[in-house]
């Protein structure tokens, strides 16, 4: 295989220092390297591929020769420096929202849509990590038995928040030892008015609100699983809650299919699909958690349960690493069928 | 109103000492007030009514002329004690799962069903505190527009397991701060042999298994919101998992009405009912969250929301005080009815 040079945009983020451990373990056949951040960040060290690589800062003209560009910085950064990235003729995968239901841009989890990749014009998006956890998980199910309805209420760690809001949670671990009041200002958006703890505390906010008070998270989680899928047709019930976990994403999913598809059956079905690990023993007390799933790459589902309540309906709990899966590795396994394809 | 003697058993759990405080703050006509624990307790001083009380020794001959007895001191107690109770003449408002469904025990939310209390024959029980918190919440709505399926996913405080469960988590907490491993002893069973840290984790099991891989707990908001509701052809699908908070639970629902129910109208209506307050407007960021429901009676509702993926549906995001309206307070409201109809 040719090597291939890459950019990452945001090497210094959580995801970012994450996307270059992932490329590095999985031996992609990187050729340069270009670490790209804010300008605040630049001239700081980073290693990667075993090699000391100095922080850039993020321009236009940052990505000549480059032939894959990650992006990690948010949505304002992709909006921004993706199109400057796709007309120097990298191809972008971006980690943001900002593309991710422009048509002509492939939203992929390679474990559903594949084939999708193809049809990219300079630019491919990666989920959002609560829906790219769930399509996973789900993809199995929905090609056997046909999905027609979910609800969705998840329990997402602060990492899907930025490493800053990782920090805060566990300064407000030691504060809460120290008898000081908790210091909240990133919870639930970093940019909004209001800021809650969020040690010992629930938050049903996950993003800024929108149409019919749901919030964008869980519109998210709606119109990406549609385009993925490409059924709009799909009900999808979503309610996203912050939980105070670290780093990995739990979902509590309902489904509704259209045809029979009971525990036993979707539980094989799913030990055997790609990407996913079932953990399902009541008796031993084994599912997944969080503290269990941190640092891996699977998908793990456990608590199959068959619903009574509907024809065909299922209960299901699913756990995975928000920066691993539902991030950075989605991203780099997107590379590798991009650089497998060459 | 003429004094009521009361006895609580189980006054130096978490419970028991939230009904003394309760029925100090609603001012309670009681008359002598005897505090009944294990005899590993027996000998402390609690105060009460602004006296200091002995805690004595529980046994079949403690509840001589006592009016009201309160259990709350886990089902084995009660299914062993609690006929005595009645058998001596008191009233028992039992706040453990043993007589929930037996027949001629009425199970009450005084919100929903308080003409059965009448039907009593010496034993009362009080709901599950995550079925109470539900159903206080659905049941203006289930009055209005008849809910015909529920689908449920709980985030639960450690209080539901008792106070040794919250000291746990704190205990967790000043482990991590001081960089030492986690010790975990109760949850998610505390007699089950495998214990998981609560602390930046969540657990998808409250309670043992049973029928269906579906855990006790999750039959307990079926069953029990069929009994108080009286009717078991209402579809209920629920999962139960414990977060680390430390002591009001929280849940998300989505309910399918028989007939048009909106989110504007359903505010409205929980507005106006009785034990309630909605705290609904995401503009400014408002909604319930455990910190805030701490310590206060009513139920919260937010996030109210039009469920577009069925008829009549509706999202909602219900906190209520584990401790206070999931056991105390909703067995001191039974204790009111009672004295009053004397």
């Amino acid at each position: 295989m040719n090597e291939v040079n890459i950019a990452i945009v945001g090497a210094t983020g959580a995801v970012g220092a994450e996307l270059i451990r992932i490329l590095e373990e999985r031996r992609f056949p990187a050729g340069e390297v270009r670490l790209l951040a804010s300008p605040r960040s630049a001239g700081k060290t980073l290693s990667a591929f075993g090699h000391d690589v100095t922080v850039q800062a993020l321009s236009d003209d940052a990505f000549g020769g480059v032939d894959i560009a990650f992006f990690s910085a948010g949505g304002s950064v992709s909006e921004r420096f993706a199109p400057a990235a796709a007309e120097a003729g990298a191809v972008v995968i971006d980690n943001s929202s900002a593309f991710r239901l422009q048509e002509g841009v492939p939203l992929v989890v390679p474990e559903v849509n594949p084939e999708v990749i193809a049809d990219h014009s300079g630019i491919i998006a990666n989920p959002n990590c609560s829906t790219t956890i769930m399509l996973v998980a789900l993809h199995p199910l929905h090609k056997a038995a046909g999905i027609k309805r979910i609800v969705v209420s998840t329990y997402q760690a602060v990492s899907g928040a930025g490493a800053a809001a990782m920090d805060e949670l566990i300064e407000q671990t030691r504060d809460f030892v120290a008898d000081r009041p908790l210091q909240a200002n990133l919870l639930p958006v970093a940019s909004g008015d209001v800021h809650y703890p969020m040690l010992f505390n629930v938050i049903p906010q996950v993003d800024g609100f929108d149409e019919g008070d749901y919030t964008k998270e869980e519109w998210k989680m709606v119109r990406e699983t549609h385009k993925v899928w490409g059924d709009d047709t799909i009900g999808i019930s979503a309610t996203t809650v912050r939980v105070p976990v670290l780093r990995s994403h739990a979902e509590s999913i309902n489904v509704e299919c259209e045809r029979p598809l009971d525990a036993d059956t979707a539980r094989r079905l799913l030990a055997e699909a790609p990407g996913i690990t079932v953990a399902d023993d009541p008796a031993a007390q084994q599912y997944p958690m969080p503290v269990g799933a941190t640092g891996l790459d699977d998908v793990f589902i456990g608590r199959i349960r068959d619903d009574d309540t509907v024809p065909h309906g299922l209960n299901m709990w699913v756990v995975g690493d928000q920066i691993r899966k539902g991030a950075a590795l989605n991203a780099v396994q997107i590379a590798e069928l991009l650089s497998e394809s060459r």
